[in-house]
């Protein structure tokens, strides 16, 4: 049926579109069901699908209102005449079914699904099926090559000039590990090329994507990309920005919700980026031990894995272990990261030594991988590289380039120190209770709500002290984060 | 914080709120976020949550818009005032979690996660990751035993005079296998107590409480069921109505979503539901065969569960297998089954013959179960009931004590006859497809749509005989009907 948009600013947080209670039944759609939009006098082919809601007033008979999500995935303007009809459910869910009947997904199968997140044909109750299936039944070697291979395929790709085009990713979980920011600086600071391409939280209290999108835009065009690696060697993008991978984001989603994050999506997600931009130098960065994603023989076994996979794909790729028992420096949340971030990267303040020497370590990785270290060399040269104050250039540089600055950082405007109840000495912070209390104060999207830790673990210190400082920017958060705090007690100090 | 309602008349099909971004903003509170609606100035204790979508003009600031859903669950007035505040994501996620890592639940989780879906804390997708794990990972007997027993502690509980309270369940998924008003008829006429409840379709075409509601209602208040059943011996009403098993609708409209039925639910939804409406006997209905639920060997492990939760739960339990390898009867869908079971109930009047001899033969069962009547003797009286006219004077008594009649059946008014294309003979009508094709053309939601099926397997047709015709209440799925019917050729003819 022909209908006119009307758009709405509405946002459900997924594509949703509304029409009205006489044309649904002239339709013959009830609501929740899918539809699929086109546009009527463009020469775009694809349909556009979404689930539909039905109401009385808000839209007239012979409009469908367009939610916020729907007008900027899809570009539709005012008034614009669309053909909207009744879509079944795809064929892709069959094939769900039929991995969580433990069979194995063939090529055609696992594409077919991807795209049909892709273009929206699939519900999220239905993408939450997948991640079910992906997680407790696992994917083989060859429906994870399939999965990597149908994202990268589903999207945009690519390529830079230059020789050593490297790339690092950190499979998360560690609060204020936010070394990618100091580890580009230094590496494009020492000649690599590196268009990085992050993501947004899915489980923690910030994504690298998140960091940077506080202080810089982190959305570009292709060409925009070109230009700014071209100026500095490097960026430092959000990956779900530039349809590299489109299902991706998609699915992350979900997992967010579901707060689970299996085997076979964590490595698709992570490789099929890294073939998206052309990387031929990866470095792998796995967090292990109490409270990471990890312990040690899991990380081993991811370590296996990313290389398995990389070599597949022909990269260059290594994966380190690194200990992950708790977090890293001292800020949690965007703002409060940056700033550790700004103290180390500056030859003339003093920051967080453990984000420090982990950045060091990490570049130093990359230096040997791509050559342009002797081996043994590497962290030698990285920290050279930090204490001259070209890393700290070079990142100043690459946030001008994505119209940035690092001038505009402040702190939410509720605060609360939270002080040790007893003399003692700090005997364990708990990863997942910091992320969840940094979540709950506003994480990952108020960028100045976050927590300050004041201690690691083995300090002691006296009844009274402060251990941790929570910033949010509504007061509600701030105390829902209180209360979580006193509940969960994410710190312990022995007697 | 506090707002005052506005009701919307806006239907997602799910519980969803709207505020402004003002309001957000002071809140604290991110699009697609939980929140939980409290009244104020009310003795009700119970908080509603629902997810929230933010949206500029539809609402005013300090204002929460209602939908649908919601209102009706939750009673709400317009500008009444109520306190909204941010949910985190309930513990039961934790356990859900736990589900889908193959580990055992305890009572306590399940009740949780039971009682969370009943008050909303629980969004579709992760309702999606229970069933997934559910269907996945298989529930122990224990795990079944805590699921029926939350379920019934969940919701409310009825109970009836009368020594042979007496029930019947079919697993589904034959169309136009429409026994149950034809059962409960003959058995209330033979004097048994038949409170049946019912569910509507979930992957079919029509469930009985989707037929009984085209010319009855079929949701009633305790006090009413208990008028009902004094004056006519049983009812036959939508089980999710009258919040027995509240849990079970939302997890239903899941499962028709994915398009899976774990096994522990299918056995939890029947029998807590017998429990909740305080049945003694009952019969279980196991059609099994090619393109049924279940195959012979599938049937049996279903009848050998069932007989063993009966007996833990102390009911008179039988199930039996029935041959369910093509459509039962002529109509599909809500009008066209009611067409098929008022010429079986009519004396006067000749109706489908295999829908006449498996009700028989399921009363028969009932009646030497409850020993109404001797063994080997029900399907003789349940004969002579039928034949008497009783049954039918039985069944326009309980429609009319539900407020229906049987004078308004009328067809879709758009149709459209299916012929021969070949001569031969039929020798294959796929449920599933039947199904589907049902679904297509408006089933269940629209009453007057369905198939009228000509034949049945082994009938003779020459090129040109009519085989099958379709009936819709709206042109576009008419239109959407005949497409799936050409390209899917659920009716096969050998030649």
């Amino acid at each position: 049926m022909e209908l006119k948009t009307r758009i709405l600013k509405w946002s459900a947080g997924v594509p949703v579109a509304m029409i009205g209670i006489k044309t649904a039944e002239a339709m013959g759609v009830h609501e929740n069901d899918r539809v699929s939009i086109k546009k009527i006098d463009s020469a775009e082919p694809k349909d556009f699908l979404t689930v539909i809601n039905i109401a009385d007033k808000i839209v007239k008979e012979g409009e469908i209102g367009i939610s916020s999500e729907i007008q900027e995935s899809f570009n539709l303007k005012k008034n614009q005449r669309v053909e909207v009809n009744i879509a079944n459910s795809p064929k892709s869910l069959d094939y769900i079914r039929k991995k969580i009947d433990k069979k194995e997904l063939s090529k055609k199968e696992i594409k077919e699904i991807i795209n049909d997140i892709v273009n929206n044909s699939l519900s999220e109750p239905e993408i939450a099926m997948f991640v079910s299936g992906m997680y407790e039944n696992k994917m083989t070697f060859k429906e994870t090559i399939n999965l990597i291979e149908s994202f990268v395929e589903s999207g945009e790709k690519l390529s830079f000039k230059g020789k050593y085009i490297a790339d690092k990713h950190c499979i998360g979980g560690i609060p204020g590990n936010r070394t990618t920011p100091i580890v580009v600086s230094i590496c494009a600071a020492a000649g690599l090329t590196f268009p990085k391409t992050s993501s947004k939280a899915i489980t923690s209290a910030a994504g690298t994507a998140d960091v940077i999108e506080s202080i810089a835009k982190i959305e570009f065009s292709t060409k925009e990309l070109h230009e700014i690696i071209e100026k500095t060697g490097a960026f430092m993008i959000w990956g779900g920005s530039i349809e590299l991978v489109p299902a991706d984001s998609k699915i992350i989603r979900i997992e967010k919700m579901l707060k689970i994050d299996p085997h076979a999506q964590l490595l698709a997600s992570i490789i099929s980026k890294k073939l998206a931009v052309g990387s031929k130098y990866v470095l792998i960065d796995i967090p292990y031990g109490k409270n990471a994603k990890v312990d040690f023989k899991q990380g081993l076994e991811l370590k296996e894995s990313f290389e398995k996979y990389g070599k597949y794909f022909k990269l260059h790729l290594k994966a380190v272990l690194t200990k992950g028992s708790e977090p890293i420096g001292n800020g949690v949340g965007p703002f409060l990261e940056l700033l550790d971030i700004i103290k180390v990267l500056n030859p003339y303040e003093k920051g967080p030594e453990d984000l420090k020497n982990r950045s060091v370590f990490l570049s130093g990785q990359l230096l040997e991988l791509t050559k342009k270290a002797k081996k043994g060399e590497g962290e030698k040269i990285a920290e050279e590289i930090l204490k001259s104050g070209k890393a700290f250039n070079k990142f100043q540089e690459i946030i001008s380039a994505q119209k940035g600055s690092i001038k505009n950082i402040s702190l939410g405007k509720f605060k609360k120190d939270m002080l040790a109840k007893s003399t003692g000495e700090i005997n364990g912070i708990n990863n997942k209770k910091i992320n969840m209390l940094a979540r709950v104060a506003g994480c990952p999207t108020d960028k100045a709500s976050g927590l300050y830790i004041h201690h690691h673990v083995g300090k002691k210190v006296k009844k009274g002290d402060k251990i941790l400082t929570i910033y949010s920017e509504s007061k509600p958060r701030l105390l829902e984060a209180i209360k979580y705090y006193n509940k969960e007690k994410p710190i312990e100090i022995s007697k």
